[in-house]
């Protein structure tokens, strides 16, 4: 196949606030066929996550800042559509990468990963199967030390992290409640996630006091993806020992100046607790007994996940915008091509 | 010896805010002469420490709260003065107890441990050999995991916790920086506990830039005292893996409404942060360990301390609220006797 048309989608300005479409360019590239040793892939899904924001600044942070007039860049499922000779995969394999926000590309290989698809629609690796189950995994397991029958809470419960930590802590025995922001999402919670109570954030009222009803014994482990009241609250009901891993803090991302903090933090040391930041990349060793565990229990229906699919790379900045209000029910995704290329 | 009159001090009305003398009230009472298996203390020296505004709240904590119209307690050093048949101590024995705030009392001795004054003069277990010391110890290597040469900020730095973190992060090779309220005690802690920087937060100025150019590669460990302004600047400086330990907050246990919380908290997901609170008493299996590298320090000149003493039991709830005045340099002791009693 020779070289192709490729739309890919630029980081036009850096954002101050909420992003905006002006933030954003659709442009058109062309991407040769693949030399000898390389593949040539057509991305198939690309992921949107709230990580993203933090790369549209610059600033140095745990991973490089986007370019202004270059493609963004994150996780995309392709499939090899042209092979070189000598190259590492074949033509038809599905391989998890790095050159999301594009339709094209070519690689020599090292960053991409071949999926297996028998194990779940390929898009599954962009979520519950890819990083943010395993942000899940290691974010509660390691950095929560979560304990078999203890009290946790989630929030973003309806998210694509969130909905794995909340059937994780299910199938571990724990009593779980997650907070999210439709009345849908929290009946999807408790009938799909099996989560024993859910709190609507935009809803409840106030919050300090939904969390207390909802953990009258108080909570072991906050699994913490909101910041601001979320955090507040948590904190003011944790019990002695409690761990709150924290994995972001959406509610401000787009914030133009320093945000209120907790106002309950005190409560660290009568409580003696641990707050503990974490960066999945950081726990890439896991991998082997994530997906052996998320295989067995999505097996015996202990495991389920949603997607909120959005299709066409221009339609890739409204559903990143849409992450910060809540348009995502479960994995946030763009659909770039269909299910089978080749 | 008889019975003794004794004078204490006791809880009259519990504080909102800021404790005044009003709240406190002098009395006397009769201590009896000891019976068979007990020992008649006198108090030397008694202890005012931070923690003990929590416990005149009504309020469940990890110590109960203080009583009204009761004698209050804490640390206290005092001198068997007589002995019944079969007591557990000698007289002329110096005893660590609890039963400070008031100068005489009777115990069975299950509450009493006796101090070896050769080691360091009898009221240094009230403090950088005694509670306060052992907090700088667990806190400091034990929270927060320090490493030789690692850069420790201590808040505080100048009471009666404060020092030690300071000496003890020093004699591990470590970059040490400390705020205190004073030029007097700034400069006391770069002469006499070596630390390499001071800041005296009251002249500073803005405290986040004093804090960035102490630490122009940043914090490893910051062991919290105050809260507030200082946790937001020390979050806002954090290296990579940094450790808070969180001792206490002195900032705001006189607060009548939730303070401010830190508004630098999302940097603990970039650098995976760990904030982390903890009480002495979880690290009782330290103090073999605390006393033989403190004995040691000591006799190589390598750990000092400074005392602010107040005279005599009426001045003891003065003492107290001097704490949150920041009137303590150093330990804040209040002296009930003279050195020996007996």
């Amino acid at each position: 196949m020779p070289a192709q048309k490729s739309q890919e989608i630029r980081l036009k300005s850096r954002p101050a606030g909420m992003p905006g479409p002006e933030n954003f360019e659709l442009a058109e590239t062309t991407v040769p066929a693949p030399g000898a040793g390389e593949v040539q892939v057509r991305n198939i899904f690309m992921s949107v996550d709230p990580y993203m924001r933090g790369r549209m600044v610059d600033r140095k942070s745990y991973t490089p800042p986007f370019r202004i007039g270059e493609a963004l860049s994150g996780g995309a499922i392709g499939q090899v559509v042209e092979a070189g000779p000598g190259a590492p995969f074949a033509v038809g394999d599905y391989v998890s990468n790095f050159n999301g926000w594009r339709e094209w590309f070519v690689s020599k290989g090292g960053d991409l990963e071949k999926i297996n698809p028998s194990l779940a629609p390929v898009q599954a690796f962009l979520g519950t199967f890819g990083m943010p189950g395993l942000t899940a995994y290691a974010g509660l397991l390691r950095v929560g030390a979560l304990k078999e029958g203890e009290r946790v809470f989630v929030s973003a419960a309806a998210g694509a992290v969130g909905t794995v930590v909340c059937q994780i802590a299910k199938n571990k025995g724990c009593y779980v409640v997650g907070s999210a922001g439709s009345d849908d999402k929290c009946d999807w919670l408790r009938t799909e996630a099996r989560v024993d109570a859910t709190i609507n954030y935009k809803t409840c009222g106030n919050l300090m006091e939904a969390v207390g009803k909802a953990f009258p014994q108080g909570i072991d482990v906050y699994f913490e993806n909101v910041g601001g009241a979320h955090l507040e609250a948590a904190l003011a009901h944790m019990r002695p020992h409690g761990r709150i891993a924290v994995c972001g803090m959406i509610e401000q991302y787009n914030a133009t100046e320093l945000p209120p903090g907790p106002r309950t933090m005190i409560a660290v040391v009568p409580n003696r607790l641990r707050i503990e930041g974490f960066i999945v990349s950081d726990h890439g060793d896991l991998m082997g007994d994530f997906l052996r565990d998320m295989s067995a229990w999505a097996k015996e229906g202990r495991l389920k996940w949603h997607e909120t699919i959005y299709e066409g790379i221009a339609r890739a900045p409204e559903a990143f915008m849409g992450l910060f209000k809540g348009a995502n029910f479960g994995k946030m995704l763009v659909r770039l091509a269909p299910d089978r290329v080749v």
